[in-house]
């Protein structure tokens, strides 16, 4: 029998895979987006990705609830962290970001990042979105299609509406789920365009079973992106990141959302805005890791043959 | 337009509210009472109104929920805080809160009060109460009607027992909600003096809606003082405070509680016992900061002419 | 009246109850077993005694909920920790808490064991059920029946196989309660052996009056020990432990599963891996302390006449 | 052999010490002094003691560098802490410490207290002084000697000047080493009385060896009494306490100075102002705990027959 | 007498001075530069200016060595922070600085600002130093004169690469105190631009007295700038800072050095890089917020009549 | 030019280096040795290479002190973990550190291994010294050659006493620097053994130039071992250590000596004890990393042709 690895032993990649440059016979890519010049509050998600796999090391192979085993499916490796030749230009790094992705799909690998902050969605969703709007099942506090501010339309607070600005996305076959705060006025694009916006509170009082329904409905069998806020989630469970806000989802609420959407047809996922710097411990890293996880095997099993 | 301000930018008055005097023109005015002698565990509390103030720059203006803009309703400003002349003896401190809140009433300002520990709700009943009982809401893992301990009638486990004996509030229109711990014993004034208890488990078994209910026979429509002590949380949501008790409510529910008292004749409220050295990150003060925003908004929602 | 004292004051017995040697007028025992050679990853929870008693100074005498007093029904003392001659032999310390825990049962003492790691488990378990198998209610995020792993049978991932193997409990009077993470396939030996595994995910499906009841089926009227794993809740509940699993139960769900308790035939009790370098605050070690304390209440009221 | 004992078993008290009750045949009493309403900032120190105990389990018995075991020497035990009735009152407080403290003079006993907030002090030379005025060496960041503040003359900033109009000291045999900061002016007092002020700058430019010889010249072979302010080091080495002020000793500075103490008739001394709450890690506790145990090295030193 | 004002009451401006416009009787004027994009590791430091203001509520009027008390000799006020229009952009930030700089030189208001990252030192000499080349103290872990990097001119290791470059400091007269760690290669532009370079471990072997010598001779009577990055210090006394280096300057030498100042023709100040939220509790902010009252000092002792 | 690599990006190795396995064209091996079953108080070394790593990731390629470059002179590798076949087992492990070692040796690697607790020094003293006893440069608070303990010869107190019983390494030529703390009867076999024991307070007596010429007369030109335990540094600068000791040594007098050891033929060396839960940030893994460094340069220095 193999030597038991302890969960702290060896480099610290996504769940203990193997690293890959990008080839074509990598199914399914972990990539790290360690950029965070977008964020309006509090910086420091670009070392979100590092401590993302840091906590995966504990992650072992099979998902308990829904019995599959990613590794078993298809081939899955982390990619590494997408190599910024701009470090202070949050224009330039977003063309990077985007022609790293195209790279990522021309290859045929269906994209798992950790961010970073939110603003690296825009250009991941421009790379996959290309040829025909994407569906888009967004999770977070904040609906992120918030007009230019601060002298720039690429901050963290806007790739949704780029998105759709860029035809990226389809507004109408986009959900954005956990939506709360007082920075409802700076989202009316998302009302605008067609998007479906539903508050945390509406989530809840339907119940996470006709939420997945809902999600479905709206997103069809479209090619989807599924991009995670871990502010979706209330501070308790997520305080390391950089612009949380009370009243959100638990831990046990967002598995089962996630679980529930197996059967889409995934495209790409992310899951952004994780802090260690403002982290508890590592509970918001654990978190990220073990959501990753999740869409990780929804993504597999839509792989398999 | 004008500039987008961020988050961190400026002097941390609540909410980003311009400072005042107590002067006729304020409508609702926002008060620290740092202040706290009255502790029977960990001190620490007389930075709460400082770390309220700050975790509040986060909070803009509309409640999504319902949509209530207070800066819109009324005149609402930050008062800075309570100027005490002694520091160290908690009755003379008592008597200046009172004084205090006496002009602010006086002025017609609806007070909303950030702790501090407990014991200061106790003299802001007594200036507010002066001329008829108040009905009372009061969000609490402890009753807080002990009689005398450690030599003092005005520690920060006894403002309600207080308040009743003064005549301040009328106890049969007292509801103690989210009550537990094993200091019951010590509670029995609550139940001689004919205030409703309701143990967090009754609470919970009874759900949110039929809770707000629940309060809103109690109070009626006499004149009501909202006293929310963040203990009556759970402390994986408010670590930060001084005798923090498992099995309390999640920021979802008290949200909801909040919101359902809208309607309510409430001449003023406060949020006590946030200390911000016990805290993991923020998250008790950014929690205390937003449950303020919420009792603004219902409070300004009822001066809408 | 006595003078009120402070819970900060005098030496950190658990609930400030007297030591005492082991003598057969003691009913029940708390006991520190401070010991973690056993945990796979992070250790720590040697500290977790001296950190639970240190929380425990705030918890007074009466359990608001059921109203049982424990201190009032029987005679229950603070032991003290498990003295060891071996701290660096997993084996040997295994076998000398086993002789401790056999001199605990010929005083018939009930003991409440404070970890520790989840290894101090067996060695209890076989001193207590020598004479026949014992009923068990296991909480926890893992199975742990694995086998031998690393090199040793004993570690904190294996305490109910060998529990099993050794004749000490039933498995068929034996249910696991909140499972859940990706190592299930290390705990086949729970199935074959004809254990109940409950996951999270059905606990919450069913609710907790239908899991107590499950429970109460399980372990009839037949002796019973209660084991406690703190990763059974939530990270955001109980930070503070090595080897943490996202989604797990809140501090409310567990206080009314034990509490749903009263009336079995306990013969002992555990909570383990409380690792106080790893908690945010003592959040953790609060809430091990005061499920200890309900977990008295209920073995109390069965020892009334 | 003995067992050899862990740090982290047994229960906390002073260096594994024995408890006792105040009886004669205690030659060296430790004894906690929980109390820190006399605090001007930063509350917390009333969990001091308990903290001390705590990071004292690591100590053992002799001192590597002058050799002394005071357990071998003398009657050393833990009396555990100030019993107060009054919890709220600075004043009635001040009185119940003075009054303690006469029994324990009356009992032949040398304290060695550990704060709580520097307030302690006054109440405790009170009592050691009755007869006579005592001889003073005060290490601090600041002199303590201010008049009445926030309506109190019994605050942590004021106890030697109420040592001094109270006659327990002697202001010419009195000497404050450390001083620094921006409250100079309220210091007044220690210059008008006759103190010997040494800020900071000062003893680093005379260095430790001069420092300890204009101590002694100071005190002479009066019965002199020790406090110790932990602010008196920088906080890179003391961070946990209330008033911090940068630029301050080293521990080896101070381990040097006290060392260079032996030989004084030293009648008592305390170690105020650990305040766990503020720590980072516990390393002022472990700091604070180490120096009382330098204390209590030359203190036993000196009853040595 | 005045009623005493504890630290933590009232809007935290630094030193609790008046707030005030931009105006010609403005002497000194403490300035936040709440920017932090130009950071190559941790960012952060954007919330320095909050913090500092915040811990020098402590810092009292009178400098208790030099005996200069700033607020006496002049007109001391906090301007607040640098209005970014540009959040996102380091270029346009950058000339945003230089044009709020201009201003207060217009209005002959010696600067004394709070970063903010070390990139914030270049517009403001390009603003003091338009006219005439400043002389410059800088105290550092880094020489802070690398290239273009990461496709920006404009970061944080660069501000004085481009002051020379930019005419706005005179190399010659420039010394850079305190340098260590790995990166030298990246500073050559210092040596070659004929800057003095002092590596920390001469100036410990020189002594602090030599090192104000040293530094008086570099910059004589120059029109000088002041520039110190909190990194100069060990980690062990400023931990709150993005690229610590080890080996650095303690408390007590960098107070010695800023004091040996004194006498030199100052006309502008900052202290940079401190980031709260990798500070281990606050005391880099405190530190920080006293190394700006001492620079305080000196300028305003040099402003006097 | 190369794009330039933040600290933050890519795989966490020491510095960065490539990754290798065992093999002749190494001549310096970065090793991690994950093991903390031997500490006798708190646990938590185990997780020090991980963390050591991500600390040396901002470590550049040049000394600026002795301009040594390491990279430049000679092959250096990360060769990762040990890999432990035996997690619970104290013996079996030290076998597999020496059985490893001994392969290390047989390639002529010189090692550089990141502990893990001070018991790793014993097994790779053992290999490396098999054929002839090593001199050894032992920096720490503590001897560690206290004889068997609590059941074991083989814990993180006596790998010097093992070392010398198996012949691996020669007193006389041994001498143990920092010295300090309570547990000095423990160490007795330092002296009846020959070994040169400096206690800390004689090093900073005689100043560190005179410490290291004392270091080198006792070490002569004999092949040398350098074993550093963190603790040797005051917990001011050393936090994250299971076992600190006040008044160690500072950063600037480690960095100094370890320069100063330049020229001496070490073999091997190791820097021990180094425990991430247990810091304050990543102060003590940053120092632990820089220290490695150091060490580094000299080694190879020793090795140019």
């Amino acid at each position: 029998m193999a030597r038991f690895q302890r969960a702290f032993e060896g480099p610290p990649t996504f769940m203990k895979l193997e690293t890959s440059d990008i080839q074509k016979d990598v199914d399914i890519g972990f990539i790290g987006v360690a950029f965070d010049l977008g964020v309006t509050n509090n910086p420091g998600s670009r070392h979100g990705p590092a401590s993302i796999r840091k906590s995966s090391m504990m992650i072992r192979d099979l998902n308990h609830y829904n019995k599959i085993e990613p590794k078993k499916i298809c081939n899955v490796a982390d990619l590494g962290d997408v190599p910024f030749e701009h470090h202070f230009d949050i224009e330039k790094a977003t063309n990077e970001i985007c022609d790293y992705f195209k790279k990522i799909k021309e290859h045929n690998i269906v994209p798992l990042a950790a961010g970073g902050d939110h603003s690296i969605s825009y250009p991941i969703l421009k790379a996959l979105g290309e040829e025909e709007p994407l569906a888009l099942i967004h999770f977070d506090a904040h609906c992120d299609t918030v007009a230019d501010l601060g002298g720039s339309a690429f901050h963290h607070g806007s790739p949704f509406r780029n998105a759709v600005l860029s035809n990226s996305i389809d507004p109408k076959s986009t959900i954005q789920i956990g939506i709360r705060g007082t920075a409802e006025p700076y989202w009316e694009f998302s009302y605008t365009s067609g998007m479906t916006v539903l508050h945390v509170e509406e989530c809840c009082e339907m119940g996470m079973k006709k939420l997945i329904e809902r999600i479905k409905n709206t997103v069809g069998e479209k090619k989807t992106y599924l991009s995670f806020d871990v502010d979706a989630l209330d501070p308790a469970f997520a305080p390391g990141t950089g612009t949380p806000e009370i009243g959100g989802f638990t831990s046990r609420e967002v598995l089962q959302i996630i679980r529930g959407l197996r059967g889409l047809n995934l495209v790409g996922a992310d899951l952004v805005e994780v802090s260690p710097a403002l982290d508890t411990g590592t509970i918001t890293s654990l978190l990220g890791a073990n959501l990753m996880f999740e869409m990780l095997c929804i993504i597999a099993d839509s792989l398999k043959p």
